[in-house]
């Protein structure tokens, strides 16, 4: 693991494995910290005391949310038997075991549904899959930010998506009621020095930023040169994959959803209608 | 327009208008950044580079992405006709004409789609609904980090959900191919700092962050209390809102969702199958 503090131009050239790094317009801190994201899958068992979580949270809810709804929730899961039961429902991914603190995000209209109860009013609006959408993205605005917060004070993160490969049981365990539904996990812990994660390399930013209008055939030599790059960082792995080949394996069946072909059903079943 | 740095005790007390503030566990430049945002609203008409916009664009390539899948695009508007014509898309809304550059982020399985046709092979995946939820998630995520990392760089930013009011209109004007969808748009620009855009309060942390299992009936006084704070925020800007009537103006019907009731059938006019 190298102790020496990586340059701008480094840590911007890392994220493409560009041959032809340039230097950023710009940097400070903020940007350091989220050009140096990784994904964590190794946890030491330091635990996340309340006032850090507290200060994640707080940055959290600074991020911006829909109309100011803020139709989401969080639950922050300590107790290592439940922790253990949703890693069981999630793939049995032993990071979830090892880190202090599973964060569970939600999909929250139970709050502003009991708002209208109260006062004997319609909440129509709710029922649509646009408000579904509203939900996931103001959860992952949320998260984001927490990510973020998290990084900067030396916490590591990985998203858990395959929380919603069993939602009912998740719920269950949650008690999570009707309209309130687990968009992902988030594992929070302080980082096992020894994994050594690397910064994994994205698409050239060509193939993802488009100006004026979409282009598709465009993006089919930077894909190829995509290969490449990531190629040099799975054999810094001992890994010979293709990306090309994941993306396959991951969409090309419904087996690589892990369950999740069931999702609208788990939705309904929840209390998202979904019109 | 105050020109004191706030304390972090003051910045996250501002969050909440929590009559007791707490000292923050810890502080730096990442979380000023986080806990200072808001929404902007009025800007200058100062460009934004393409050095600038490329910084950005890594920060929010730096981002999580579900299995690495990347399936989000974005597009940057420039072009005052078209920003003019995605407004009128949009709700008319001033600020999308007054700032330089709007960024439209979709959840893209276009590129994928490209990827597995080119080699004779099946994405049956990408036609459930959870794909889409991947699709808005990853936009939302990476969306995030861009605002962060503008803000750090003292550009404003907002997120435009009503370009999701006429979905086949904005697919057109920017010649989006079937499964690329406009998530949401984000407005990006230097603030008019005659706008004195305030930090606004969310829910006490009680409502919305849960330890272990869900609560929802200790919601209601945390809600009660946070109509007061607000009420306090609105007042400064001579508005007599009530939180709980905006949420249910906004949900309370279908007519609240600005033609977003019809978003199914968007989605998959536009190639979204959400089996």
């Amino acid at each position: 693991m190298t102790q020496t503090v990586p340059t701008p131009t480094h840590l911007v050239q890392q994220r493409y494995r560009d041959p032809e790094p340039t230097e950023p317009a710009g940097w400070n801190e903020v940007l350091q910290v989220l050009h140096e994201h990784r994904s964590v899958r190794r946890y030491l068992a330091d635990p996340v005391s309340d006032d850090t979580l507290r200060l994640l949270i707080s940055a959290a809810q600074s991020a911006p949310t829909s109309s100011n709804l803020q139709v989401w929730s969080v639950i922050a899961v300590r107790d290592p038997d439940r922790k253990a039961r949703l890693a069981a429902l999630s793939g049995n991914q032993a990071h979830i075991l090892e880190a202090p603190v599973l964060l569970v995000w939600t999909a929250d209209f139970a709050r502003v549904r009991q708002l209208a109860d109260d006062r004997n009013a319609a909440l129509d609006g709710a029922d649509y899959l646009e408000s579904s959408y509203v939900g996931f993205i103001d959860a992952a605005l949320a998260a984001q930010n927490a990510v973020v917060a998290a990084e900067s004070l030396g916490l590591g993160t990985v998203y858990l998506g395959a929380l919603r490969n069993n939602p009912e049981d998740v719920a269950a365990e949650l008690k999570l009621p009707p309209q309130v539904f687990a968009v992902f996990g988030l594992v929070v812990g302080r980082p096992d020095p020894t994994e050594d994660a690397r910064v994994k390399p994205r698409l050239p930013q060509a193939a993802v930023l488009h100006h004026e209008t979409y282009d598709l055939a465009g993006q089919r030599e930077h894909v190829a040169d995509y290969e490449g790059r990531i190629a040099e960082f799975y054999a810094e792995q001992q890994l010979s994959h293709s990306w090309t080949e994941r993306v396959l394996a991951r969409l090309g069946s419904v087996a690589g959803l892990g369950g999740r072909d069931r999702l609208r059903k788990s939705l309904e079943n929840h209390g998202f209608h979904l019109k």
